[in-house]
């Protein structure tokens, strides 16, 4: 600033007018420190502006298990691509599933001074975040609620997908179907369970908790599940599509496999042989409707807590057809 | 900060002391502030007290063409675990291989005082970027070089993964090789169809331009090019993940399809019938680099603009062996 000052021949202070469009500078007199801005290749300090007006610094935090993962990459781009049109960017941390993660991102992200944050929970104890609410930063929380504290949260229709895929594979005459969760303290891992059970209620069909194996899966878990309590499984639900890609690599080469359904679709899932059967949801729609509830708040909404919950839907290729 | 100051009974000044770790303070007193602290939840604005400190905000821009694209979200997610280390976050912007936003992105990211830039850029023109660099803003270009200026820039090896392609096609016994590429005013496309075109010549295949269809694609335009210029190729190289997997849903179904080899490893490729060779290459690593190059130049780091080259490799899983 005083090198532009210096080049347009006025004070710091002119300068700082223009640049802030204040009244009170002669018109040739701003053509000449815009000039000079120019000549400089100077740049407004936004940081800088937006913390001395108070206006926050333009950014948004987005808090997610792992941005290599599509789910969350495309989620996050839906985030983007609304905080875009409101002028803010977003910055991203992944958690890594680590509670301990989740919390120091969110409190590094509020020390930065994001406007708001999107958080995909890792943990279920989000009291340390009601300080940060209180101090002004709304939370909206997506894939999964908050713990502890009541606050906006967007979710998927878990459970209803779930029943529906078990009501699936009973009409296609399974009567031993299998389910591969996600750990149970993962809120949606514990309410695509609780679907499965429900749609088997629903059709009739025993629910064998036996045939249930969560965790996080690897492979070769997912292969040794196979070959141990679900080996009489007729069919597998498969909990999420990190799950869904290990158990088609598990089943690869296998010349009698179950029938499969997974939850959340995946790329070239109708190309496979047999193509598979998923639960599907609208991702985008997922990271749409938190921003939105997010820059509402940020709009001065000041309403109770909202909860938005995205459906979900069977999407049939065939893999829930075929027996072994 | 006056809550917290009221609450210790001490002044404002004694409370910034303590939180930046200044002398002067008794311990007793130290003590008495960061109670008060951790009663209110008051946290430091790293934000205001970096921009003080002239230690800029701990931030690192990305600017990618689309964080949905496993590709770039797999590079960012590497980005960021460097960035992690360093106490950095991360700001992303996809600018959708529109130069102008690709232009905006880097100068409001700048505006906001990133400390740092990578930029995947969408343009050839990168004139306007100078400006910034000599401000003291570091720019790494990552995957495609910079146009007008010397920047650092890291790279896959493009020409030697289609020639590697090229040549394994013509041990098959292939004749006729198509090549299915991206726009040619993008880096990454001309230096693969160049990497083509000396495969061929290596391997004595005759080059065809009339069997080379670039641009944009979609399912309906690569339909199209199978269909037509290129119905006599008995093998095709797709030029990215995109392409190769408009590719495989153009092919979807026929009974006669040419071999094919794809640029770009992706999810699921070894479990396709007839499972898909690939030019693969460590995205991790071409992030990993990048951001290990924005880090040195932080770090002081003044020697002449450096360039990385990420190698690719051959992945031969058996559908380049397909004749038709």
């Amino acid at each position: 600033m005083t090198d532009v000052a210096r080049l347009a021949g006025v004070s710091i202070k002119t300068v700082s007018r223009v640049v802030n469009s204040e009244s009170g500078v002669h018109a040739a007199t701003a053509e000449r420190v815009l000039d000079a801005i120019d000549q400089l290749g100077f740049r407004r300090n936004v940081s800088a502006q937006n913390l001395r007006r108070g206006t926050g610094t333009g950014t948004i935090g987005v808090v997610l298990e792992d941005l290599a993962n599509p789910f969350y990459s495309t989620l996050t781009r839906a985030v983007e691509e609304v905080a875009r049109v409101q002028g803010k960017h977003v910055l991203t941390g992944s958690s890594d599933e680590d509670p301990t993660r989740e919390r120091e991102l969110v409190l590094e992200f509020c020390a930065r001074r994001v406007d708001g944050l999107i958080v995909i929970p890792a943990g279920h104890q989000h009291g340390y975040i009601e300080h940060e609410r209180n101090a002004g930063t709304p939370v909206v929380f997506v894939d999964r609620p908050p713990g502890e504290i009541d606050a906006d949260f967007v979710l998927l229709d878990n459970a209803g997908g779930t029943a529906k895929a078990a009501r699936h594979l009973a009409e296609q005459g399974h009567r031993k179907i299998g389910f591969l969760g996600d750990a149970p303290e993962i809120h949606t891992a514990a309410e695509r369970l609780r679907g499965f059970r429900e749609g088997c209620a629903q059709a009739d069909v025993p629910f064998d908790s036996g045939l249930v194996a969560m965790g996080p899966h690897t492979d070769e878990s997912v292969s040794a599940a196979l070959d141990g309590p679900l080996r009489d499984a007729t069919a597998v639900i498969t909990g999420n599509n990190r799950i869904t890609v290990h158990t088609l690599r598990a089943l690869a080469g296998r010349t009698s496999r179950p029938a499969l359904v997974g939850f959340d679709d995946f790329e070239l899932a109708d190309l496979l042989d047999p193509p598979i059967t998923v639960i599907t949801h609208d991702t985008w729609a997922l990271g749409k409707s938190a921003a939105e509830l997010l820059f509402a708040r940020l709009d001065g909404d000041t309403s109770p807590p909202g909860r938005v919950v995205v459906p979900t839907r069977l999407l049939v290729r065939g893999s829930g057809e075929v027996v072994r």
